[in-house]
């Protein structure tokens, strides 16, 4: 396994091929730092007796000990496991932990490719057993870029104008393919090794041409990643944690990239590329189950605190906010727990979380991050929104008069005060603050997506045979 | 295992104590045979082979083959059996299937007489045992006494101007006590077996006389039941399930009952009242987890067959109304999972659903109830409020222009789409509806009972750690 | 203007046409008598101080004091009036004051023919102004029947299978016409002197022949009326206004029933028929921004009282249930105020309030109508759903018990304590309960149907240019 | 009245006392332009033909034409104009045009200097008639400050440990009058003629030293302010009106700061310190009815275009949240008309708004702003958060691959994708955004408040009425 320095310095050696505000680069630059800090979080507490057992585990391909975000998940107590890590883990970067989209990723794809296999032929599963054992050995990070720019929504991939508004084959040559497209909406691509591939949407026939998977070193030839970057703040002299966080959400352009055979997955097999998108969202809504507690845990936090410096923490108007938060947080955790007990191997190995279940935890997680902003700024009043700048605080002239006018109680210091209020402030009203809400919605599938997913899976006629039961419409014993 | 003909014969030999409407009824009244109706679910599928191995278990006591209405739960797995059987048997009845609550008190007590007894050398588990044995060996129902009456809601037991406003012991003797008061919102005590009570709060050092609990047999001397009995209808020529159930609400009296020692549990121990009231309420309320989604499982059955019947199934506001009862169905499901995973084993050997699980989760269904409410009437549109009656749908002079009218797709028949309204015309428009509703909300603790029991029972500061952390306030990371 | 008694009396005469629970009943039947003890209310209070200047009004036509019930809107002003004339009768009768169906059929028609006939060259408006002018000098009561059974609901009038399922003209003849179809979840019709006939959809060129509106008797030949009668209840002994109110939901049957032309006020003219659907859902949705406030003001009523006998009026959470309701219910009171503000004279003469606030006023209330339902089971426990009989409550045996046990604070009553939670029991737990809260969504049209008319009716184009103009897509201020 | 030159000059003259980030900057700084901007659109349009009879009217005091924010209202009809005013002028700085603060506060002080001179005999409104004579013809602009920094919230301010956490009256001289302490979350301040200062609570008898009301030019002696000033994005190249907006939110510092007699308009009155904090909040809330709907318009603009740009406006998920929208832009909208309707003439002659309605209008728009949000997060989906930055889209490196990609329908330019884009990403993703989120829900009082202030102003009694006379607990008609 990898430290975060040497995560570090193997990022530093890659091509520069990132652009920010109009410029090209490196991946050295402050403007990536925040991402970077991210992602070392998930090395730097391998060996942290708290962590350890959650975030190593033994490969099921080599029997050694890897990152957990390097392996496929082969039971319900590996799922587990997964899911409480993340939460470990987002609380200590109050957001996203960002690792979880490769790992997503190589769960579905290990899947996938054994399914294809089993009906073409083909060998994209053992392929993709020789990649896994490299990205565990090399403890890869990698971003899934799984969106695609899409154009006009209301057709498919190969009815647009313009083909390329989904990444698509363009050649197949003897050693590889070459690609071009482009995927936005990709979180993490600029401080990534690794951007694996999957499609993005349910592919016919027609779209043979677009039902590709594979996976590609960040740096590669043809590769640009436009990144729209965001940092919290902290500035000098009041140093916080959550000031080192930051985040990059990624457009991926794919300018004719060659590929070559052994990093593709998937080739024109329709029905798997359908089967890799589906795979890839539900492993990665189970991992919402995990990630989005936390963010709750963090604003729920952050909501105590304050109620508590204001002297007001054991009212009843507060008591009934934190506890919708905190039932928020575990509905999502439970349903991520009830995935893993109702999850099921398979022909793979890879156990799969139940799909209801995953679906319900995330759907549930997005439809009330908004809520929790709202609650966050019922409790806190609006301070965050006026709250003088750090150099303000800290100055000579206006500061004395800032921490004489921002205190509360006698007991808690006014740099108390003021620090949870920033941190508050970082979460209402910054710019990640808003992109965090945004992926709150959206990341992983939104709502909508969930209730499309349920739609599907959920066997609705059984429950039809109920009412049809009560109601005498038939005798039969409803089968559910 | 009694056979559900037994458990009538032994009901019909009770004294009469019954009153419904100022008279005094006999058990094989009509006015209490829909609640017998559904009790008898629960002895008439001990055989069956879809239910079989839920409904009956080992006893841990005498290793026999009991009903699991009267088991001890000693693991997770028999928490989670619990949970479906009663979600599998509840869609059978429309509603609650109302057996758990003598289940779920045995439950309780059997933890709190064991803690009374480490604490004060007592010998209430020896007794509860015995009783237990003979609770499961004559296969019983029992109806769990806990909500008092409760006077004036500001004031403590035994600081009511009448003392009586809470059941209490007014006297002690060699071979027993004597407790008055009354208990009210009792389900199903008309067609009990067994009348168990248990407090309803928590209990101080001033509050002793009030600390008991005990069991009696339904007719005991001095009990008087007096019942809001209710039925869903379904008259003559239209036999239907839904029809033959019905429910009694009862306010129980106890007018100075004896009751010998060996059916005492707890008195004057308040702390140990307090954790019985406390355990009978968790074990209550992850029993919620299961019969609830059973309610919302015959919802959306019904729900989604009208909408099927009036060819808008597929539509887009139809799949979401639908999906929204699945996930607040699936959502409280998946809380009682997790509060069986998380759960653990008392030093009674009773194993413990975890209690942030079973509060969040039947809290989620209380908020939701009327909500379902709502959206089956948005699914089912006006008729429901305006069917007319079946004898104007059977009658030879209306009754074939009823039918013409009422008809929708042509394969369809008149009579399934008027079975089907009929069904949710019980639901939405009768009283046992809303009686329903009203247990919906309130049954089992309301949404606020179970806010409370999430504020004491979840670890606030463990998250104000995180905003310590993260805000930099504190440099440790945080401990959860 | 008529007494109650004459309101009565000219109904016994009318000959048996109305059908309920498999039997012709008359008008003097008990089943019907709660609907007549509401419509009662509109001409008992006519002189009353308080509500003369609300009931009454001066007739545009013939000059004369009329009951407003029966009046053209000619201003803003009427409309206001209106509103609150039909807020205070409905807090009256705990409900739904009925008559107004008839009001808003005749106000959308004195716009629907007038315009007809300005394009058709018709005189529909003035045979319309005739009979409104004897439906003025008669004191009419009227139900207006707009819903069709609809048949296949993905289909047209002029596409279903069988061409009855939108009422339709079978015949024109020289004296008048001949329609067949049937009505359902019409209100009241069975305690209505007349009733009017509108159409229920946007009819298209091909629907000519359902494109008819017009007024018969209720006892006219052919007509059938199939009632789902409901009361609240007010056993002997504890007299209540609350019991003495019922309603009637009707399936009206035309058998081919013959209409004079005089009664004709449209017949074939699609476009005005459209109208005329969409003019009477208009001022009835009017009308609930008035009904609906009246109901929140009841459940807030009983809400509130509940709270202060149970000693906890001042608590936190009490406050914040009453305010939502309190909000709720001037919310859609006030949406009327602005519909009246904002209205328009029409080239009929008749005050058409604004649609966008009318329709906004309806959706909120029809979207909070289960919410305030769930408020008032919070505010009040599950009593409501477990109170004892009032027999039992009045008799000798379990009376005194009963009485004792319900008491609270020593300064109310215990009679005042059961009467209470009677009367939530009533809203909470009956049939007609349930009657009303399916009404509260789909009366006048479901939110679903608000959301449709707001749709259309509000212009959103004018809101893009804000973003154009705000973004730079375009330069000019936006018009609105 | 001025030119928005003139006012800027005017500015430019004051002394600096200003701080940001640290530094004291002048009022020509760029880091206070943001707000300088949003003012002059106050002073721009008074000419514009379809602005002028809204923001320009006659004084009641010199018959002078005045700029409305300028006016005391005198009727309906002028509460009914500047809500409308406020919404069309918010929707061109796409938010808070916040001017309205100061006529605010002289609203709000007008009636309550007339009232504590009815009883004390004071001389407190005819000075401050003088004051609003020369604050109309000088056309000024105000920042109200109320929000005192308030310290232990558990507090009366004159219980506090520091006797400076509310403003005071430090010392009384003969000409004046010497005040101390801080007032926070006050926006606009830095970009203000002139600050108002009223009491931010009610006051007791032994509050009297804070019970202050008084008008200072904006760089008075002693007054500092600290500004957290933040703007909307737009960079070279992308000229969008939009970028041209910012705000300032400040602590403003009272540093022993002397007050003149006739600034003075109240000092030691606590019951019209009451009534003056009071009314300031209604006065603004009634505003709010005006703002906050042409944010909704904002809001729902933006999400119509990116819908139809999307190519999916017509479906019926996006039907249903613009409609969302809507409902409640013209519900907010509503109640502030039925506030004007209701509203009633104080004895100053001051027209003030209904308290009930404006307070429901208020509390329903706080309760949906991150509501909102999210409807906008949904209708936009994920780009938002992950656009590349402007500099990005105009390169010529990696500007062709995003204008192609971003691509939707032919017949919109790339460009308009990306500017309804950059405008969304503005509103969700930045640091302003989320300051408009938070003064969204506590600008001008949050939702709790207005419950506080609804609790107090609503009659429940005559609501408890209606329930004892339909339960037969009084026999009179309820008086409401």
């Amino acid at each position: 396994m990898r430290t975060s320095e040497e995560y570090r310095q193997d990022l530093y050696k890659l091509k520069p091929n990132v652009y920010v505000r109009g410029k090209k680069v490196r991946r050295d630059s402050p403007e990536v730092s925040g991402g970077i800090n991210v992602i070392s979080k998930t090395f730097d507490l391998v060996e942290h007796p708290d962590y350890k057992d959650l975030l190593t585990t033994k490969s099921h391909i080599s029997g050694k000990r890897i990152n957990r975000f390097t392996h496929i998940n082969q039971s319900a107590e590996d799922l587990l496991k997964k899911q409480l890590m993340t939460r470990k883990l987002c609380r200590l970067v109050g957001g996203c932990i960002q690792r979880c989209m490769g790992c997503d990723a190589i769960n579905g794809l290990s899947v996938a490719t054994f399914a294809a296999d089993t009906e073409h032929g083909t060998d994209y599963h053992k392929r993709f057993l020789e990649y896994v054992k490299e990205f565990q050995e090399r403890d890869l990070v990698a971003a899934c870029a799984q969106t695609d720019v899409k154009g006009d929504r209301s057709k498919r991939p190969h009815q647009q104008d313009d083909p390329d508004m989904y990444v698509r084959v363009v050649e197949r040559r003897s050693d590889g393919i070459v690609v071009r497209g482009a995927k936005n909406c990709i979180t993490m691509a600029a401080v990534a090794d690794e951007i694996i591939v999957v499609p993005t949407r349910a592919m016919t026939p027609e779209d043979k041409d677009y039902s590709v998977a594979f996976a590609v070193p960040a740096d590669t030839e043809g590769v640009k990643i436009v990144a729209r970057t965001s940092k919290l703040r902290a500035p000098e002299g009041l140093k916080m944690p959550q000031g080192e966080i930051g985040d990059d959400e990624n457009m991926i352009i794919f300018d004719d990239v060659f590929v070559p055979w052994d990093r593709v997955f998937l080739c024109g097999e329709n029905k798997y590329a359908t089967l890799a998108a589906h795979l890839f969202a539900l492993f990665h809504r189970h991992s919402y189950t995990g990630c989005k507690p936390a963010t709750t845990d963090m604003i729920m936090g952050f909501g105590a605190l304050i109620a508590e410096y204001n002297g007001v923490y054991e009212k009843h108007n507060i008591r009934e906010k934190l506890v919708e938060l905190a039932a928020t947080a575990e509905l999502v955790f439970a349903a991520g727990v009830a995935a893993a007990h109702y999850g099921q191997k398979s022909p793979a190995g890879t156990f799969i979380p139940n799909e209801v279940y995953a679906n319900v935890g995330r759907r549930h997680a997005g439809l009330n991050y908004y809520k929790e902003l709202e609650i966050l700024a019922e409790l806190s009043g609006g301070l965050p929104a006026a709250l003088p700048f750090a150099e303000d605080f800290l100055s000579e002239e206006v500061g004395p008069y800032i921490r004489k006018y921002i205190k509360r109680r006698a007991d808690v210091p006014a740099e108390h005060v003021y620090r949870c209020l920033f941190g508050i402030s970082n979460i209402l009203c910054s710019s990640l603050g808003g992109v965090q809400a945004v992926a709150g919605v959206h990341g992983g599938g939104s709502p909508v997506m969930e209730e499309i997913a349920i739609w599907r899976s959920y066997d609705f006629e059984k429950k039809k045979d109920i009412a049809k039961y009560l109601s005498g419409i038939s005798e039969e014993l409803p089968r559910d």
